[in-house]
């Protein structure tokens, strides 16, 4: 039924392949099916104005994509001039799902920015941004250790994301580009490796949906994110 | 226990004003406690162009807070050059809200934008743009209709919105900022006044949360947009 | 002969309503006719860069505009992306017009800042913010005074504007919008509370005017700002 | 008693060069004293949209300053990436007061653009500028009538503008940087050829003024004009 | 002598892999070393306005680098408005050098965009994304030539650019980052495989250089270029 | 053969006019034929960040046009909001040009901006641009060595720019516009008064050049430089 032919509680393949970027401290090229993204872990001393002096650390997120990651060619922001609506939810959403996941105290006074550029674009791009960004974010955090930089364990969890719908009446995990267009209602969830919400965002393409509705969505979420989670943990092995 | 001495389920007081703009096809100044946001519905005949001589319609959205709405002066947008990522993301979420209740074939060649400026802010006020929007939305489809400009009903139902959160362990209904400010979740629910669900968005600030505890805000939710429901039909009636 | 029936020396009827911002030092809405614009004056320590260290304050203002002010829906200036001239014209009058009356050394090293949102245009809305940021003002030095924050009196004397023109051959005192669209010639005078002229921007639209029509316009703005100058003080007191 | 030794009622020197743009359809490079603008018009059939196919011309301005014209470097707007809320203001009122003796019936379906660049500022450069601009907008027209493009005679009249002040407690006409700095009133004057008014600007600074002082600059003004005119039908004969 | 131990004309290797961007009309990824760009070629059939109902196509390029592809994070050009000076400069320069080999009345009104993304850089992204950009552009119009929608051979010609420098007092091929950093001249050289040149920028950082010395370069670039020509052939064949 | 009846070797009228902006601390108005540059040198003591304390100083340009210095109106940069591509890439030219002979040590911790301001445009302006600037340069340092505040010879040689291009087949030296347009090599020669290159920049347009026609363009530079440097000495001396 899926025009993939997936079954409706299958993930496309995933693969997490570190250390793309030699000069970044963190990397990872993650991909969900043809769905690539591009993601480096930047360490630095200069934090935000407000979080100086604080103590603590901070992580946050940026996320672009290459003009041509999709199928017609689209404007490059940095030409257009500005950021659109989207990329701006998209990178904020990235970077708040990672700082669930990180004690600031511990992390001390390091900024880690986690840049995350989309080669290729089919449905998913965020929540793959944010699962490869955890891969990418945990080397960072390994270099800063093996460098003495850290108060303690920085990490609390793991965190992963991923995407479920409803595709022609069907709950479905993972959505592709043609899934994505057509599904009635689409849903992203962030969570933690011990299976805990760190956000969900459910959205009604033209018809809303009911609480049952968002159930099966949460448990198709659920499975998923256990199998991420163990691909996460074979990675940074 | 909470800070303004309301029961965990028990909302704000809601006012909805109709009519504040006169020269606007639809309005509402719309009030959650002291979160006062100032909504005006505008009916145009040009539509985006990407959406023209496709014989349907459009339902879009802006929000702005004056710059004395918060405790301390935030900075104008206009003279900052730019709409911040936050204010982008709300109105992204006004217009998508709204437009799962409306026809767009009905609604026929006709933009209407919803301008949500928010007077004074004290938490939820994206959920009290979207309450009060609806109100206004529906004035202004008032208004086509007695021109015959429309083609058939618009409304497929009602929408409102209403946030919810873990405050100091327990789940509470219409957060203020104070709450808000605090609470380990928040999460915002957008429904429709029968009952379904048009956009979910929970975040978990520094502490993730459990399918039982979002279960428990889905439940305050529910009851809350009933109240707020019961309320719009009186404004409009 | 006035399209609204009135005197030819006849203002509308103006309110000065304080406190309509409980979260601003000062707030006033004011209204000539329909013409409504809300006004916050905010303190704050910080100043700009060239004034620091001066043992001086300063007092500068902001303008705006809600888009459904008008009578068809204009252009948020947010979301372009720049505040067109005619705001920067109007927001340098008002600040420049409030700065006439206020002592900086009194002020001691605080900012003032009056931001002025058009909540509905019906003509004269400059003319009706300097006349409510006046109040506004003068709340917010009061909350400085009340907290031991200033250096002697601050107020040198009242400030209020009022717009005249030249409607259809005869001088006319408070332009609504459709004498303003229609009028030769169109000023607006700024005076203090003891008589005295701050500002003087009289306009000809199409056809030049003459000294003797400007010494009308000037007769009744002195008239008019005698009335705005009492009912600033009633509503101070 | 002024820095310069003039008397009060006496100007500094002003020369209106011609056809300084061998390019442009209209050029003049006008000097008040050490203030020198470089002024050229430019005829275009492109109108503004709003204004296409009425069968009416236009005629705007916009102004600049090269970034040595003061006495310490200012920087330039290009590279700022916006135009000032003074050069906004300043190239407004070129524009109104070029317009006020243009009928725009005869000028046709034309576009002229005044560009006033102030090569050096020693004050009074937006009343150098109008004074200039008339001269090369004159001969804009003369290029468009001897080409056949206008529907009867463009000009009504000539426009001039000069500046008056309060300087240590004396009316004085014409202000230089040296005393426009230390003036406590300021005025600026746009009038027609035949002796009537379309602009005034008065602001106090610091101290507010009287109506008698404002007489008093008038009459200052008028006799300017009166010189200023005599040279433009000089320069343009 | 050389920090990587290469020989003065020895360029490093070179690698142009084909197709790695799957929804594109052509795509290269070129590394020179460690310098890797991913290039995209777009076909679209709107062209610039000057350009069209011309019966001529139109080939640009824009350029950008992603934020860790140098040593330590670069600030996103999206996040921060605007494509730099440097950003804008090279892109130009990729634009004019692909064009100087097409035929535009061949091409028809097609427009081709090249988009060069620096996902890593050490020295050399102009000169690689150039080199990278052919093929790309090759294999888009071969994309165009399969569906009959060109008007008869695009490419006239091959073209490919390579960096020379003096190095401690030797000319070099081929610059990578340390070298670039320190060599005194540098020179950028765009040629076409039949050994044309298109383009020479040739600048001294701190110390000019003589005739000859540009000579030396000059012969370094034709013995580069011809082998980068080779290995364009091979890729594409 | 040519357009103006010059020679191939022969140069456009060149002039240089010092001292023409009495506020700068250098200045010089440059023609080359009818292409004028009004160029001043400012002197300031406030470094970019990055060069601060560090005993050296720095040397850069800013590059504009006025809007009618071009045959038709071009847009005002201020007024567009950004400086286009061609004009960042003409402000760095110029700026690494002036810095190729200058001892920043010597200069000491000022920076010196050089403003080229195009009046009128006929080919060449970069050219005539970077040869003007160099003359205002020399006279703002000698304004910085009248007092005191170098700290030794801060140039090191002179500096000069000169266009040459490949017109219907024939080297020419100095193009103006109208060769500009046709010519199919355009290259930009800046060069010292020693004889030696700072930048070379040749463009194909349309047709790639051979070896040889470099050299031969290098040769009519040489020459050109030559009397450029005579004059900068002269208008020096």
């Amino acid at each position: 039924m899926r025009p993939s032919g997936r079954q409706p509680d299958q993930m496309r393949a995933v693969t997490l392949e570190r250390n793309v970027a030699p000069k970044a401290e963190g990397s990872c090229l993650v991909s969900f099916g043809s769905t690539k993204v591009f993601v480096t872990a930047s360490v630095e001393t200069t934090l935000p104005s407000w979080r100086r002096s604080s103590g603590m650390g901070w992580v946050t997120a940026e996320y672009g994509m290459l003009p041509r990651a999709t199928g017609s060619r689209t404007k490059r922001e940095a030409a257009q001039g500005k950021q659109s609506g989207r990329t701006q939810e998209i990178q904020r959403l990235i970077g708040r799902s990672l700082r669930a996941v990180v004690d600031m105290q511990a992390l001390g006074e390091n900024q880690i920015t986690l840049d995350c550029d989309v080669l290729e674009a089919d449905g998913g791009t965020r929540t793959a941004s944010i699962t490869g960004a955890y891969v990418a974010l945990a080397d960072a955090i390994k270099w800063l250790e093996a460098r003495g930089l850290t108060k303690g364990p920085v990490l609390r969890d793991s965190v992963a994301a991923i995407s479920c719908g409803i595709y022609r009446g069907t709950p479905v995990l993972d959505l592709d580009y043609l899934e994505d267009v057509e599904a009635h209602t689409d849903a992203n969830f962030v969570m933690t490796g011990t299976g805990k919400f760190v956000e969900i965002q459910g959205t009604a393409e033209q018809v809303p949906f009911s609480r049952d509705e968002l159930a099966s969505l949460m448990q198709l979420a659920e499975q998923g994110i256990g199998e991420l989670t163990t691909m996460q943990q074979a990675a940074l092995s």
